[in-house]
């Protein structure tokens, strides 16, 4: 059931590109948020914060998509279908920050907004890759 | 039920910004391909040709969601999720027609491959606004 991502774009989960992250909604329909994310070999992470829509969604359907569209080529892009296959606190602070310093180069998310550092909890979403497009 | 695309976002669908569709699969997974797009005061259209999985989807299920990522500054975005409202081939080729003037600044979609014109038949997809998320 498994797919990989092509070697050929994988440069579009290690440069900062905000993808597209398709989850769904209680009633079937789709919402589709901007995200940072990143990809280990695996599975495709986003990370978020409990409380939110897509956490609920995800939580609920563990179907979810991903679209990266590179921005210096929009007909150069990349699909992933897959299946939220693990959802953890467990490192999602680093993840975070991992994710700041490769979007925003400063490895500390919570920077400009300490206070939220104590307001919210982050979550990892790992993205099994079902079926994967690229062009 | 229907929302409103906020005029600060409305450029989005004014410059050629390649937006991010999302039709769902028969077996509810989401499916997300980059798309040309416009939007006529009331409705966002795409243009597609038949037979391709984007036009089986919306066929079979109306809920579509379209996600804008600015290219200047991808945390400004528009998400609207809506149902589509009308399918017609009326007009579809002077639609892609102006998609390719508007994408590519060139009214005639089909002169780098002037046989296709003869082998596919074009579809618009008329997308009614339900909820609309703009940042």
């Amino acid at each position: 059931m498994a797919d990989q991502i092509p070697q050929s774009h994988l440069d579009l989960f290690e440069r900062p590109v905000v993808v597209g992250l398709v989850t769904l909604m209680p009633d079937g329909q789709p919402q589709a948020t901007p995200v940072w994310c990143s990809y280990d070999g695996t599975h495709v992470l986003v990370n978020t914060a409990r409380g939110r829509q897509k956490d609920f969604n995800m939580q609920r359907n563990d179907r979810v998509t991903v679209l990266a569209i590179d921005p210096e080529n929009p007909y150069r892009w990349l699909e992933v279908r897959g299946k939220v296959a693990a959802i953890t606190e467990e490192g999602a602070v680093d993840h975070i920050n991992a994710l700041s310093k490769k979007y925003r180069g400063n490895d500390d998310y919570y920077a400009a907004n300490p206070e939220l550092r104590h307001q919210e909890t982050r979550v990892i979403y790992k993205i099994a890759p079902l079926k994967v497009n690229a062009r």
